[in-house]
């Protein structure tokens, strides 16, 4: 419509969803065209947000990240007891992620630098973070080990294990933040 | 030299060498014909071995995933007590790769499917033989959880820990498979 003015930064979101559906619809080489066309916006509107495919694969690598930490904040329970953040972290990363969970998205976006930087910066601080919670040193060392484990497998083979597996790991991970104390 | 006879399996070896090799020199992209022209080969004599560079990256993976096999069995125990296996997969994730610390490799290799499937395998046998190793179930999920952890911060961001660091969670881990009951 002439005139209009569309909202940039809800534009912005709405490319990025647009963009995760056209991945997982037909597969890691998508194009700009593809992706404009789904999210009903001018090839030049998309390129006003993102000047190239890359850049493209990047916001969506950015917004993962944000989410990610929205998601933990929300989880933190109210009182500040020892290994609070890590339950928090524990179960965000249990959460279920439709976005990483499809093997056309994970090919698209693991080959790009951006992602190892991204997972470089984040993995240090979820670490540290891990690290300065009250728990034990070994406790901090393994539950990171294993938070990093599962998210491994979410990203290379998903699917392979079922929910009870899942719920159990994460069950084993929380009650290792409840007790202190070494574990050997 | 004329009528020379080249042993087959030793110049395929040769060229996964020269592709790793170059891989790392040049970066992700490189070409059949500076793999060739690295491993001393004419490119139909590369061609005879992979017929394509999706088909050399994936003879990169089988080779890696032979040798960790080999690297596993040559750290077994001579006795056979609980967790006998285990310790030598623990071992075997903490030896120092070559080939899998380069981020150049790492983004040539990441995006291939054939990549995903043969860690889908691996880890799933991983798993079981870590289950049926004689450990408590607790001490099984835990330790595969944080091996798939060290391998994920290897694949992405390797680097950024200590020595000391991987020592101390290979020894907690070690130490994990050596006594038995709970953790929780």
């Amino acid at each position: 419509m002439p005139g209009e003015q569309r909202n940039a930064p809800r534009t912005r979101r709405e490319v990025l969803a647009a963009a995760a559906r056209t991945l997982i619809e037909q597969g890691p080489n998508v194009s700009l065209d593809a992706v404009a066309k789904e999210a009903g916006v001018s090839k030049g509107g998309l390129l006003h947000h993102f000047r190239s495919k890359q850049a493209l694969i990047v916001g969506l690598i950015e917004e993962w990240f944000d989410h990610y930490d929205a998601t933990v904040e929300s989880l933190l329970e109210p009182e500040d007891t020892p290994g609070r953040w890590t339950r928090a972290h524990i179960r965000a990363t249990f959460v279920p992620d439709d976005l990483w969970s499809h093997p056309s998205v994970v090919t698209a976006l693991l080959g790009v630098p951006e992602l190892q930087q991204r997972l470089d910066v984040a993995a240090t601080r979820w670490r540290q973070q891990t690290d300065s919670d009250g728990l034990h040193p070994q406790r901090a060392d393994l539950i990171s080990r294993a938070l990093d484990g599962v998210t491994l497998a979410d990203l290379l083979w998903r699917g392979q294990e079922s929910a009870e597996e899942r719920d159990h790991t994460r069950d084993l991970l929380l009650k290792l933040t409840e007790q202190s104390g070494p574990l050997v």
